[in-house]
């Protein structure tokens, strides 16, 4: 593969790259390129950590990521707190205060960011006004909540990309990147799954059990794992939609692994919900976790009995493991998955009846759609070679162009 | 013609259409609009004011917008001072902590945004995190500089498109947009330059000649108008390039009326290129403007010999008018022209030897590519119609899809 | 009394009055004021809400707010999130990025703002910035924190001044405040105090059952009321600080209502605390509130055992309502208080005897240092008659300034 | 002199001490001091520029503090575009949210800031949330504009205190500040010129008529030194009020060296007041300055007929150099000076009729008022050995404060 485009040069014998990882869903879909990009010889790895990886509120995962040897060259906070829509949107704001002075500051040669949320969109504007090309994994893919938007508007900004499936490539060459700096190099959350020795039921959650809070974890009995998020574009809906699949879950009388949201819009509600439901002494047999780190996220995802909610990874790792998913509401809409996801709307009886229905399947066949265990590597390698030019063009020809209309039933016209 | 989607219907009676307009130049194009939709029975309209245009060191161009009868609604400023790729990214950031807290206040039913700056980009996030559905004029459009990825990366975010020609409207389509929401309408700055008497030569000299600084503005003469802003994507070259094109007008010997440039990085340069001309006493024969209302810079381009720099305007409206222009450097590159101009690089005798052809051959035909005068009003009546829903969707159907690596020369993958 | 000025009139028949409350410690210190603002003919009462007041994770207080009749003309955000020394710097700053909008919206004629967080200083700069008048609150004041050198600074920055006690007006004009703006009207949260029927014990408690978190609490058993908040200046010790006093309340074995503290640096040190001596299953008797009502905080300030902490409630109220209390560390050292307050360090032992000290001794008698319950009468006349001129000037006579150096040992100077 | 408090210890062996400089008057004022600082053996120095200092718009002031051999450590941008009130407040909030990022990374022992600016608040606030001393310059001061207030706020913030008056310092004693951190050093500016060979006329101003911009200077005739800033607690005035001044100016018909107003509410329109006069042409014989190095102007200063606007250089420096001045309005009223100024109001005949005064007494004699040549040796010299406490107190004994009321005339109280 000569992956180098034409007319142009690598942009050093040794250059920067400077990762941003803002959140631990972040932070377990980029670990391996981090280590694979810390071992380059032609790479020197720069981490800049921010948003909600910082915060002991969200369990202060940014200490995993420093016990894994990437200490950050940079910490930033702009997370304004009110999990809003208002205060989504003012936090991106913050974001781009923040980001130009640690660019300013660490002089990367290029920078690398990581899927679809509201830092990933401040970063990405930050570094291509200043004229330093941008890397984006994840692109092309598709789902709900505003994630959906800003993920492609993400791609119209970055000038390399390392979409995770063969169908986000095709999506973002449609859009018009060019194909000489689309790589499907499958999702780094993937190598970390494939490394991770899911060991027994048994001895995955003895570890736990000193962790989280909430009633205690039995070992050797099987449970479900719930991670339910708000889905910002239907902000207000929030505290109902927690409440069915908690009812949902309650009803199945299984011990259940439940994990706290990110910070979105909406963040609050499923909080409010989740400790309602505690104080109310419903709460038997549920166990409160607010971070853990990816290799135990993976385990428990090799041994739940049904993986509940609406994470994307019951779609992405749930492919590769074979994990039994329900997956709730628009929030993963359209996104690509293999046969282990059951998708259903927001209703405790219907959440009650397709985990039945999982669980009585039991665990699925791995499915590669989302890479075979080698993107980190992947990543790396190709950062030590592309160049992208910082002045980015459409790669449309004409004839594209001409066809476009044919895609839709008629050309609208005001004056049609 | 049937522009309301399938399955939506009016979000009400009188919507509130928010107009965010930041610069000189937004307003030019979005003017005619603005009093279509205040004078649509089934609209209110609300402006928000911000950014250059509401500053007096860039003419305080906000006054022209009220004597128009556009009131703003909130006046904000978020411009950070510096014009460089540090303070463009900062300045991002700060519009985007200053327009949620007025799109609160404001509760507009849809956000109407112009073109591909930094406040535009500002204005579609904001409004899309807080799931306010935003029209977009002047998307698909392809050009030099960051406003080129800016642009199409508002076009993901955007819920509505007002394409100003049929090749902007196909790549928009292209792009995976719905076709239901993408209506080629024209530029709304043809619509004004259709309405403008252009008067004669004298006529439309003599009120300028009391406005401005430098030489005395002889209105008996011909004279070129030339208007040169910073490509940000070659930020420290500014100074070389305005010096070029100066010492090329300068060669020439023709009284020339010359405009201040956008705030971007790089503008302190181009300022300062003016500046030291006139210092250094070459100014002869040259006029300096900070700002003219839109009509009075239309006639100067209906009436002057040449039209030298890098605007947007010698190709848009200079289409309409068949207005003689050069076009220095990149920031235009592949954007959609008429006969009408000639693109050359940044250097003087280049330079130079275009204008006098430009000069020799005298005005061209009338080119519709931009719109024949009738935008406005096409917006308004959309505005009024269509509903697109807040939730985006990528619009390619599985056939798209599979056609998406013919384009390209081999699909590249990492394993190849 | 005549309070208007010599040479200055009332600034208008009906001054808008802009009252700014940023969390549930400031509405109860402000509360009655409001309430007289409202009520009185010459006055229109405009309230800002923000900070933690609007946060659901401190107890969504702003609903006590609207529900006492007090609706927000604005909402604003701005505290970051990470509750350390740098955020705290930051939210200051972001806070004064958003009040000037808000002022320039309401245009107000006074601005009220009340004690000395960092809320406090971001209205006094932003007010006096814009050349509008700042009533300011609860000056004068000692203690320790570095709410103390901010106290001070919004002094100096302020126009009208409403000091709690005759000391604290003593030290305002001793910093050189104009006598003629300087007023000792009493704490506004002493007014509410004296209004509250402290019901019976159990009356007072029993509609608590229902909220709040923990072990329930029993309405006939006496208990111990606590709250800790982080001491600023010494960032970083908060943890240990918290875990004395919970160990010595817990060492009690009395039933404890403890509360959550304040948003600062170092309040999630505070939380984790908390968090920690729950998980560990040592809150037996422990119950836990996020904010309450501030009459129903004064009626547990009215029948609790002991009161224990560094909140200065202990000192204002308590003098009024005689509250056995002890008062751990630093937070308050040197500020006024009555008989009913022990002052211990930060040590179990100690701070255990002491509450020990207090439960045998029970109440005490009133004392009226803080104010006799008419402090928001007053303040609401003097804000219709005052008119501080914007421009300040130290009142100091050329005879104050010779004393000046006598109260030092020798004046120091670098030659000596 | 034994300048290390009782029970305390020097901070380091080698302290970092942070000076941030935001403008050409901050650097003159403590320019002489950073030349200490450098060469001290036990400090290090780190130079934080920011704000106009940093800005072309300015003069790029910066390029002179570099060219003296202080590389700026860091360089941060946070003025907002506007120059009106909300502006000046929303650029402290920007600094605010800036200056912490930078405290963070230069981890300094103390922070050095100067005199009274909005910057200059930014400055003090961020670090004393930090928990990092404060030294502040020029504190105890009186004049008028906002600043007043400002100054005395950041002496209520600051730790150590370096006035340039014997009234100043006392002024700061009376405010309570701790007499072991007050040390009277005199002004580092006229450090500045009692170091500059003032040369010849002829040779001062030979090297400048290459600067600036307007007539030709000619270097044997005598010239008016003009300087005139907006004062912020009189907005909306500043237009008229530099009228008034370069009538005056004008009707004298000698050579006149005018600069540029600093960033300020209302610095455009003293801008725009130049700018018209330029363009009617009534600018014969002004020469316009954006900037100079500290030693050309001082040597202006030297060799001026008559120094004319409201710069408190004229006061400072002037009363050192004997210059004759006349300040004009409100911006310097009680501020202390000797006998070489005359202040008068707002008006051209009155500014006129005083400058004739002041150009036909001449030069006057050395005043050592604002110190004798040796502040920055002192300034670095204490900061070598002073370790004030981060906790601040007010220094007053019950006995000041029992005289606190015998100042004014009677104690006011609301009951009264």
């Amino acid at each position: 593969m000569d992956i180098t485009p034409p007319g142009t040069k690598p942009l050093g014998s040794r250059r920067k790259v400077c990762v941003v990882i803002a959140s631990r869903a972040n932070y377990a879909r980029i670990k391996t390129a981090l280590a694979a990009i810390r071992n380059h010889p032609d790479l020197e790895l720069q981490v800049v950590a921010g948003a909600s990886l910082v915060l002991e509120r969200f369990g202060g995962a940014v200490d995993v990521v420093e016990a894994d040897g990437f200490k950050p060259d940079a910490v930033i906070r702009f997370i304004i707190e009110g999990e809003n829509p208002v205060t989504m949107a003012k936090s991106t704001g913050l974001g781009l205060l923040e980001l130009p002075s640690i660019f300013e500051l660490l002089q990367p040669d290029i920078v690398v960011t990581v899927a679809d949320r509201f830092e990933t969109i401040a970063t990405v504007i930050a570094a291509s006004y200043m004229n330093i090309p941008v890397a984006h994994t994840q692109g092309g893919e598709v789902s709900g909540s505003i994630d959906e938007s800003v993920r492609h508007a993400i791609t119209k900004l970055a000038h390399l990309h390392f979409p995770a499936t063969d169908l986000s490539a095709r999506r973002i060459l449609a859009m018009g990147e060019d194909p000489a700096y689309v790589f499907n190099v499958g999702c780094p959350s993937i190598d970390l799954v494939a490394q991770v020795d899911p060991l027994t039921p048994h001895d995955a959650l003895t570890p736990l059990t000193a962790a989280g809070a909430g009633a205690p974890i039995d070992p050797d009995k099987p449970f479900v794992l719930m991670m339910q998020h708000p889905v910002t574009t239907e902000y207000g809906q929030s505290l109902d939609q927690i409440n069915e699949t908690l009812d949902a879950v309650a009803a199945l009388g299984m011990q259940a692994l439940v994990f706290w949201p990110n910070v979105d819009a909406g963040s609050e509600h499923i909080a409010k919900g989740i400790r309602t439901f505690r104080e109310k002494g419903r709460a038997h047999g549920f166990h409160f976790f607010r971070n853990l780190p990816p290799h135990e996220f993976a385990r428990l995802m090799a041994h739940c009995s049904v993986m509940v909610g609406n994470s994307s990874s019951a779609l992405r790792e749930g492919a590769f493991l074979g994990t039994p998913a329900v997956t709730v509401g628009t929030r993963q809409q359209n996104r690509e998955r293999g046969a282990n996801v059951l998708e259903v709307p927001n209703e405790t009886a219907t959440i009650y009846e397709a985990m039945r229905r999982q669980i009585a399947h039991g665990r699925y066949d791995r499915n590669d759609i989302f890479g075979d265990g080698t993107a980190g590597q992947k990543i790396a390698q190709i950062l030590s070679l592309a160049a992208p030019p910082v002045q980015k063009a459409l790669a449309y020809t004409a004839e594209d162009l001409l066809e476009a209309d044919l895609r839709g039933a008629e050309f609208p016209t005001a004056s049609a």
